[in-house]
């Protein structure tokens, strides 16, 4: 009798853990992207109480990570380096500065990031990129963790509709044809890239897979040319939200509409694969702040709720997402909370 | 009635927080040295229960220091980087190995220590050297508490018994003049340098003042040539301690007896000023190494009580303080031994 007594209540016991872990199971949030556009996404979102991952490119070679890419033969640690200090918290500020200092004397220092030093070095001490990324997080304190995409070098090269080829994410990212306004037909990698296994365990765990906002060929899509990305996505039963880009970038996406940005980014992962897509409400931004923009020969991402009607299971998101201080990126606030509604469907 | 009962209890209350302030207080202890003699006084010590203060030269002109000296008119950083990374705790090891680590490549990079570009990067953003100093030690969550010397620039001046001048301290530590064995007559500064009244604060309040191990002329005494530190030492009624070194260094002390440190190092404080000096037991020392010495051109530093028959209040404590490995520095262990007991005594 003791003993089936003692069986019951150890399995009552059991089965309570496992349903208060079901709800109390934290929600995992994977977000890829690379270059400044990320950086808004993480943080929006760092202050959530989620589990939350930053999936980044490893396509730049401009400026001090080139330099580094070149002289070390290191990934480079510019994308992933922005990423660490979005997830900082707010009392970790002195290195946040610290990782965004750029040397502005010395022969050799001059122009280098302080923070891809950091991770210059972590990554010779530790001689393992993961590891240095995942030491470098904890020095920061960072809230959630970051992994490169990959663990291996590669170049970004893209074919013009002219038929013009151009190498490096530089070039492409500021290209000599920007007076032609020759737009880019198609982007890949010089060779077969491996993705990283840890970038493949964090997708693979996924609740919510976010992608974007930011330059759609030279900081999105390079992420789905890494060999086993976007099959883990098409697989992946994450719910999957594309945070499109609230202005166009003159020589990448002229005269772009949101559906071409979604186009566009599924042509490199798969068809339908969005849930969600959150798009600006650019009728709120005043007349005068259209000139800036126009000034920089960029475009507000314009929409008809019309031009998704093919896309089924997509949600369709309208906010006032611009900053009100910069108006060329996403407020972080807002953001968050719309990000936030979404999960909490 | 009521008022003098709450006068009284107060007064009791008040009496009993003064004493238990008393019993508790914190020893305060200033190690004031350079280079890697200073190192191991602050290793030995950092695991204490006491209140810790490495006070550091700033004479270092060579190398990657003096390169960051030149390039950003900042304070020389490699004494104080080794201060910081002696008092780390263990558990701390990524950031000391990173602290230490030297890139090895890269045109302009190579041969700079992380850590000097650590307190250059946090200089430049802080724009203080004190703060920069404490914010390095905050990030790395140190023992205590490291403090430049002083906040201005100088250079070290030696003249020979010859008569000959060497400017700068990297100079004077490999000296031209090694074969000829001409030793040192005098040391200065090349111009009046005034005391960071952050270090004139911290000796102040010192109950135990240590000075050593270290090289006499180019770590140790340079910190008593800038203005105001030998006045606040003599003033102080803390008790000082003199570890002195296990070798003599070719080219500075050849030669030197215990007695000649302690009289060279008096000279520049101040006479009799010393209550401790604590001594390596040589004659422990393997007579098979003392070959690796001479080789090195270093000699034993001998010793008879009878030297320091002058010298009154000096206590004089004699142990087998030899590193196990090495031999050329002192065990960090054992003088940490050391110094508690006297601090305890």
């Amino acid at each position: 009798m003791s003993n089936i007594f003692k069986f019951l209540t150890n399995s009552v016991i059991i089965y309570k853990i496992k349903n208060m872990n079901m709800k109390n199971k934290t929600i995992k949030i994977v977000v890829i992207g690379g270059g400044t556009g990320v950086f808004n996404t993480l943080m929006s979102l760092k202050n959530y109480p989620i589990d939350l991952t930053a999936i980044v490119s490893i396509a730049d070679d401009g400026g001090s990570s080139g330099v580094l890419r070149e002289e070390f033969g290191i990934l480079p640690p510019g994308d992933i380096r922005r990423a660490l200090v979005a997830l900082t918290p707010e009392s970790g500020k002195i290195l946040t500065d610290l990782f965004n200092y750029r040397f502005e004397n010395g022969s050799g220092l001059r122009g280098h990031s302080f923070g891809n030093l950091f991770i210059t070095a972590l990554t010779n001490i530790t001689k393992n990129f993961n590891k240095a990324v995942d030491e470098a997080g904890k020095i920061l304190n960072i809230k959630g963790r970051v992994v490169p995409i990959s663990l291996s070098q590669c170049r970004l090269i893209a074919k013009l509709r002219s038929g013009v080829f151009i190498f490096g994410e530089t070039n492409i990212d500021i290209p000599k044809n920007k007076e032609k306004n020759v737009l880019i037909e198609k982007i890949f990698l010089d060779n077969k890239v491996e993705a990283n296994p840890e970038a493949i365990k964090e997708i693979k765990n996924a609740d919510y897979i976010i992608i974007g906002p930011g330059d759609l060929y030279t900081s999105i899509i390079p992420n789905f040319l890494i060999s086993g990305i976007k099959e883990i996505i098409r697989n992946s039963k994450a719910k999957k939200i594309f945070v499109c880009n609230i202005v166009t970038k003159f020589s990448e996406t002229n005269n772009f509409k949101a559906i071409d940005f979604l186009k566009t980014l599924e042509k490199y992962i798969c068809k339908n694969c969005f849930d969600y897509i959150i798009l600006n409400d650019y009728k709120k931004i005043p007349k005068r702040l259209k000139c800036i923009y126009s000034r920089e020969r960029k475009q507000l991402v314009k929409f008809k709720k019309n031009d998704f009607k093919k896309y089924r299971k997509l949600n369709i998101i309208i906010k006032d997402l611009a900053s009100k201080h910069t108006l060329l990126r996403h407020d972080n606030k807002r953001l968050g909370e719309t990000l936030w509604d979404i999960i909490n469907q």
